[in-house]
């Protein structure tokens, strides 16, 4: 990969574990709910009322609480106690502290790229919770800066290039997204990298189809970015 | 003033009527309520509630909502109806959904500086909410980009200058907090126009003390602007 002057960092589950984390708390949330549904019943009502406020609330943990919320709401018909909502809030604000824990490899990596490229991280989701998750990782001393996307399509990132002032094929992304940090990118004419991580949110999911139209750059762990700018 | 190059907007209270829709949603919510608290009491729990989850949750609309779904859990000691908690949630979401009022002599203004400075919007609140707003607003043409800033204390205005590669000196914030777009600015060596509104949330006000300690300029409508730069 030639001509590269930015290298654009997805966040979480490409710096950081994060989709275990909301795992977790929807498991927690679904053991709260206990009202005869199975595990697959409550996630799938769940994911669906996340869906339909993606427009107005878009991504991060304060959305998923209040969508926690919703579907408490709706799946127990409103039958549901008042302990069990400050359950949920407690859940989501328990999961906005928990700790960071870097990927293998992530630290070696910027260590090295630092200096030679521009590094940034472009990342979705609440603001204040992803400069949070920066600070406390340790890693925001390699970075010139962090861009919080409202999503992350061809439009979002052509944006994110111009306000670079730089072409696109000198922009490289790298993360764990095939739909919102490979293909975007790829589409609009810049480079982008895929390391995929083993949990994938099911909103970020690709069919083969469209991985077939594309030739997708890919790697097992992030050390092996070094081999490839 | 001279020597600007940049002149940054906030968004909320300065360029559209935001502060009298979060006062309307609060008098629904403590109506909601009604146990036997006053609105004053019902609104000072709630600010409370809202100043505590700042540090984690930051600013913007569904910090709102959660911090009003809490304090309906709080003042009604959890003896609450699943109606009530859908009802704050769907004030919220009306909240998000209203329409732009832009404040008067904002299109001239924008209109007049175009072209000779650089324009930005520099605003606390949900990425996704402002972007909205931005968008329905019919503004976005003037503008280079918008800043949503997780908060607006000095460190915070240093990093966006230092991002601009601008001095502080080229820098001009123009808006309706003291506390929040103008003081942090002055302090940095940076120019600011404050640009009062009727209402001001609380957590933005300003002592006299602090006001007395810099020259302020102020202007009562956006328009005289245009004979300050």
């Amino acid at each position: 990969m030639n001509g590269i002057k930015v290298i654009a960092f997805d966040a979480d589950d490409t710096l950081w574990v994060n989709e275990p984390y909301f795992r977790e708390s929807e498991m927690e949330f679904c053991n709260l709910m206990k009202n005869g549904m199975s595990l697959e019943e409550v996630t799938e009502e769940l994911f669906a009322t996340e869906i339909s406020n993606i427009p107005l609330y878009g991504y991060g943990t304060k959305a998923f609480i209040l969508s926690m919320i919703e579907t408490s709401l709706k799946i127990t018909k409103g039958n549901i106690s008042s302990e069990k909502i400050q359950s949920i809030i407690e859940l989501g604000k328990r999961q906005m502290n928990k700790s960071i824990e870097l990927i293998d490899g992530v630290v070696d990596v910027l260590e090295s790229l630092q200096g030679k490229y521009k590094l940034i991280v472009a990342t979705k989701g609440d603001l204040l919770d992803q400069e949070r998750k920066l600070k406390k990782s340790g890693l925001l001393k390699y970075f010139h800066h962090i861009e919080v996307m409202s999503d992350k399509r061809e439009d979002d990132y052509k944006k994110l290039i111009q306000h670079l002032d730089i072409p696109e094929s000198e922009f490289l992304m790298v993360g764990n997204s095939l739909k919102s940090d490979v293909l975007p990118v790829l589409n609009l004419g810049g480079k982008a990298v895929h390391v995929p991580f083993h949990t994938t949110w099911e909103h970020e999911l690709v069919s083969d189809e469209e991985i077939k139209t594309v030739g997708i750059t890919g790697i097992q762990n992030i050390r092996e970015l070094l081999q490839l700018v």
